[in-house]
């Protein structure tokens, strides 16, 4: 959620601006992290699983550490030919041990290049599922909770996920998704759907700026939707992704919202809910 | 090396043992972890590239951390089909990232269960080839130093990597093994030739004891041999290497051997050298 | 199931019995092959996606071939880690194409020395999923079509994929399980029940043979249920389960029941239904 | 080798042009496959080891029936991480079993969609690896022979893999490069060495235009080198490439030359040599 500092006299307006990064592996390439770097506040970083070999996120990691980008761990189910988009049906414990190794080797890398891990945000098919499945969210909460008590996590508003998290201790932050449709329920129109996706930057800039100042959005039909994010998720893995991500910052930034890191928040969503 | 220690009055032989665990991938098992565990004092845990999951590393450090026994990364080139025993030709960035994820995965899952990594050791195709291979063993050394320059590193004597580490400020310790002919230049007999692996306890136990109180081995013609150790390196992938591993340990014990984790030592093998 | 030919004036009955094979994956060894090579007539072989490198397959089909059992394409989801077990949401087009890469690797491979592939058997997860899922029975049946036509499909009865693949023009077998307990309505009692797995021999025997010479199996409440099957599914992944295969085909023979290849027969179970 | 047709009294030449496709994997796309394939008469396919999951074979496969472009099998170390471009040491069995496994996938998918596989090119470090290896190029060679002894090898001149492939039957052929820099001694120079690829479209295409004609190529220092090639190599993995590509053959029809897969030769260099 956008908040109010009261800085003295003045009132000033934030928001994270999030991104997946370090998707690249071996000799494939995907988006343009540098581009996006100099525009985003956090960085999703692939942990090996669905994307991401231990070059790349070292990388990966060197360019966030050097223009203070604020890292999370985009942890997946195993799934190298399916990008971690596919629903594996993997057992708590399997999918805990899972989390547990993602987290821990991006963790131990970061440290290495000076950057840190400051939050964890589930990927693809795992980010869908653990908004709703109850077994596999606690998995991936004791997988945090085991490795490292002081990271977040970042999902959407109402998940099971955030409920579970909150409830073991965990801060919790909410994101918003920059160009999606949102249906009248506060749910994501679905990507099946043609109104699924906004491409128009100057739209787009729009809703994210109403977003975090009035802490809504004007659902598929018409209805106002109260949306409460800590956290903007943009695209970057095209041309037109980087440019819609610097509309969106340019738009912000003329209002006055600034673009900064959630985790530095002494209170994350969890608490405020 | 074997240290004899003033303890008041008394003096006391101690050397570890360390053998290779955590070599079990999903469906398939190797070895039996837990008979081993209550034999040596150093655990070589596989980190994920040439074996052992993550659900079979979690597992295994907790049956280490119940023990008491010391864990070292078991590091190796990405090679699941060919257990690490193929060289491959990674250049020297792609192995240090390589190495670098697979300490940093198995400390952080390590510390989650109450286990310390103490040491990496490299295993298989990697073991060997950094035994003489300047620019691979120096991407190992920097792969250690970066993500945690406490570690210790486990090899044979007189190998390259033992060398760079010691120059770069890395604790160094020496293996012997227990059941392998040695060449009288101090080498271990080749594999491909038929008495390049000694069967019998008794000989074994023999040979490991000489090593640990004289500092020496007999040669495949007859030759002594110095040969100073910090480890003796047992395997356990048979029913019939946890008996040998037993009978090694026995026979130590009965001589006033004791057998301990070498990392406790103040000084390591290449402070000595 | 099992046939009565009249053969002049004889009656002789027959059945198949089929097993998983070639599950073993680089260093990781899984299963008895050899032993259980003289005991079935028909050999699931692992295609690579859950178990089985080039290898093995190779190793296994050139048994299967000295042997003259009959080869079936064991195909899976990509999913060594889960050996095949756990449901992966692959879309429809995907899923064929990987089975069509499985199929065509064995054929391949099968060919080159003497083996012949005459089936697919979908393993594990897969095979549970198309009793069920009509969109992913769909893309197997389309794999096998598009593949070779001439393959069977080797599936419990009343599955979908068994009534696709019929449609589809494919021959279609039935097996039942040894040593598995049924429920009254036809079904498999859930691993997860502490009766679904029958241990002893005689038992197992006594039941395959009612299996065989009745039609019938008497499920878990004392029901008598009818199962029509061409071939008896053994497993042979411990030394006890290759005994217990024995042991079924001890009692058969002994009651002059021929343990035959399925795909020999003119008619499938399709075409009865 | 390009040839001099004798069609009544006109005398036409021909040359191949062979290009690597299917190379992307899952999410990662690299190169546009359907561009090239308006431009080149041969595609090296890959099959699963270095690159190419199923559905981006089988979708490579049916552009290439679609333009009646010939396919090869593009077989490769099993190294996705390293897209093949790193040396493994498999010993020879594991070597020929994984060669065959990629070849017989190939074929299989092929023959789906109307597609044909006639040749084998091996690529990145295997490629270069049995130009000189005895022992693997022996394995490569075994394999393609236990597969389908139709299919014929595409290699460079006086490679080690030739030369056996010709003793054991099969048809060989060999290419040229066009757009990489020549040693005196007919090796490429090694893109190490800042002159190793010629970046002009118009000189490549003059380069090319003389490798087919006149038969040779001027090396690096200025000796004019002869050179027989049955195919010229383009790559494709970029926009300036297919432009590249696209440039050779304007040029070399506008001479005259058919761009022909070799294949359909009665004679392959192996027997002219």
């Amino acid at each position: 959620m956008a908040v109010q500092e009261t800085d003295g006299k003045q009132t000033a307006m934030r928001i994270d601006m999030n991104s997946d990064m370090g998707e690249s592996f071996g000799r494939w390439t995907l988006g343009d992290d540098e581009a996006l770097l100099d525009v985003v506040s956090s960085a999703n970083v692939a942990c090996g699983f669905h994307a991401g070999d231990p070059s790349v996120m070292l990388r990966t990691l060197s360019y966030a550490a050097s223009r203070g980008v604020m890292v999370g761990a985009h942890v997946a189910y195993r799934d190298l030919a399916g990008f971690g988009r596919r629903y594996v049906d993997e057992s708590p414990d399997e999918l805990k041990a899972d989390v547990m190794y993602q987290i821990a080797a991006l963790e131990g890398m970061a440290r290495s290049v000076g950057a840190q891990v400051r939050y964890v945000k589930p990927h693809g098919a795992l980010y869908n599922r653990i908004v709703r499945d109850e077994s596999q969210a606690a998995a991936v909460v004791e997988a945090i909770r085991s490795v490292d008590a002081s990271l977040a996590i970042l999902t959407q508003p109402s998940a099971v996920v955030g409920r579970l998290a909150a409830q073991a201790g965990l801060r919790v932050f909410h994101e918003a998704f920059a160009d999606r449709a949102y249906n009248a329920d506060g749910t994501l129109v679905s990507r099946r759907l043609p109104d699924a996706v906004i491409a128009d930057p100057a739209e787009v800039a729009a809703r994210v700026l109403r977003m975090v100042c009035e802490h809504e959005v004007v659902a598929i039909g018409g209805t106002v939707v109260p949306l409460n994010a800590d956290s903007v998720c943009v695209h970057g893995d095209s041309p037109s992704a980087v440019a819609m991500a610097r509309a969106v910052r340019a738009r912000l930034e003329s209002e006055g919202v600034a673009i900064r890191a959630f985790a530095g928040d002494a209170a994350a969503s969890a608490a405020r809910d």
